[in-house]
């Protein structure tokens, strides 16, 4: 059974994670992070490679909270406040009424993060995707067409970053995920386990409709302002989504959940 | 030629409209509407559905702007401004230093908008859409590939106001739509005019994969959280998305996006 501490000081020292969560982030501080709302903290209570810390809810949300709650590890911490305590230490309107602070259980090195994963499998690689809604929205899309994992170079953000935890509905806590290094580094790890490397670019040389993906795929994705360098995309083969030739512009996480589904439903077996 | 007026003084009565823009909308006074952005005004001098009234640019941006005042209607009133006058005058940081207002110039009837489609044509339905972002992501997603026309029920959100406009990178004022009325009456005009309409759904009968669609399709997009009413879905022919049994969530204009994709490439010659 989790602990319930009833919290009524908005002071109280063992919220200091919880505190003013909007203007400050918890990453960068040893893997840890702000997960909020029902259905994140119940990925992150069912994620393996995360561990909940504790959980601050709305006192009103308890008894809503059961199943959530018969999740939790034993002796988990979860506090509970009212609504004008939470909102104090929050320093804004919670109305989701349930927050949790998680942290990142493993950090493999990037040859240890590829050995895991399975002979046929499908990657995203990011390369300087710095806003915090694309990497939230490409792990939500990566997490509804089951990628086996996506890898972020080192420009571009973490995913554990409150509003990308948030766009991501929970994905960036389900999609198992490596971050750092340069974009070259990655690129040649991936090749050495056999990853065949495209880029996803709208002067493409293969239409995403008509590719035919082998076992084991990896797809970068570079931000919509400025796509992938050109030094980049020269080597590798290139693919491309089809479109208006008056209005050629997508979204980037958009685009990925293009990709991602023609990749996957083409290796389902159709009705 | 279009007319180039200095101003000094924020306060200027002829620039009323550009006046605090983020906390209020134009939307609803006689189809007038906030442009920002290269992009976007670009869109706006170029539509057919839409006129220009006057354009607030930053003055170091004018020479840069002169591709796009050739595209614009003689006399038009083209305001130049400073940074602090301009960010005074909109009431924030206007880093994008070049806006525009514009006006819907046409109001068709529901059914003489209908009448306008060509005979093979893809329309999208959205019903209780009211989410700014998500309204102007599916604009910009139907942009991409080409739909016909937008449909929006009372309950959905209007295309023109500013964060739509904004999200839609000008798809808002390109894809032909119209708005209003009920959800019932909108089918009842489409069933009139020979439309197979069909509503994505998770739910749905038939995997997009293998949806082939006749000449005149309707596509009903409902809001995240609450979906499609039931009483709606049930005499209506149901399309769904494939995806992962443990992560059945997709954003609203996410999903647009793919079934678009589907549809639109499905009516092109591949490669």
């Amino acid at each position: 059974m989790p602990d319930i501490i009833r919290i009524d000081d908005p002071g109280d020292p063992r919220l200091a994670d919880y505190r003013h969560i909007r203007e400050r982030d918890l990453v960068g501080r040893e893997g840890r992070f702000i997960a909020e709302g029902r259905v994140v903290l119940n990925v992150l209570l069912g994620a393996s490679r995360f561990q909940a810390e504790s959980l601050l809810l709305l006192e009103n949300r308890l008894d809503g909270a059961s199943d959530l709650l018969e999740r939790a590890a034993d002796r988990l911490p979860v506090y509970v406040a009212s609504q004008p305590v939470l909102d104090a230490i929050a320093g804004f309107h919670v109305h989701r009424g349930i927050l949790g602070i998680g942290r990142r259980t493993d950090e493999p090195s990037l040859d240890g993060f590829l050995a895991e994963l399975p002979p046929r499998a499908l990657v995203l690689v990011l390369v300087g995707i710095s806003n915090h809604d694309n990497v939230g929205a490409i792990f939500r899309n990566a997490s509804a067409f089951e990628a086996d994992a996506i890898l972020l170079d080192e420009t571009s953000c973490d995913p554990l970053y409150r509003k990308a935890i948030r766009v991501s509905v929970g994905g960036a806590l389900k999609v198992p995920y490596w971050r750092g290094g340069s974009v070259d580094a990655i690129l040649a790890s991936l090749g050495d386990r056999g990853f065949d490397c495209l880029a996803l670019s709208p002067a493409g040389a293969t239409d995403i409709a008509a590719f035919q993906a082998g076992e084991r795929t990896a797809l970068l994705l570079g931000s919509e302002g400025t796509g992938l360098p050109p030094e980049l995309l020269g080597p590798l083969s290139t693919i491309r989504i089809a479109m208006s030739k008056g209005f050629d512009s997508l979204n980037v996480a958009t685009a990925a959940a293009i990709a991602l589904h023609r990749l996957w439903a083409g290796a389902l077996v159709r009705e």
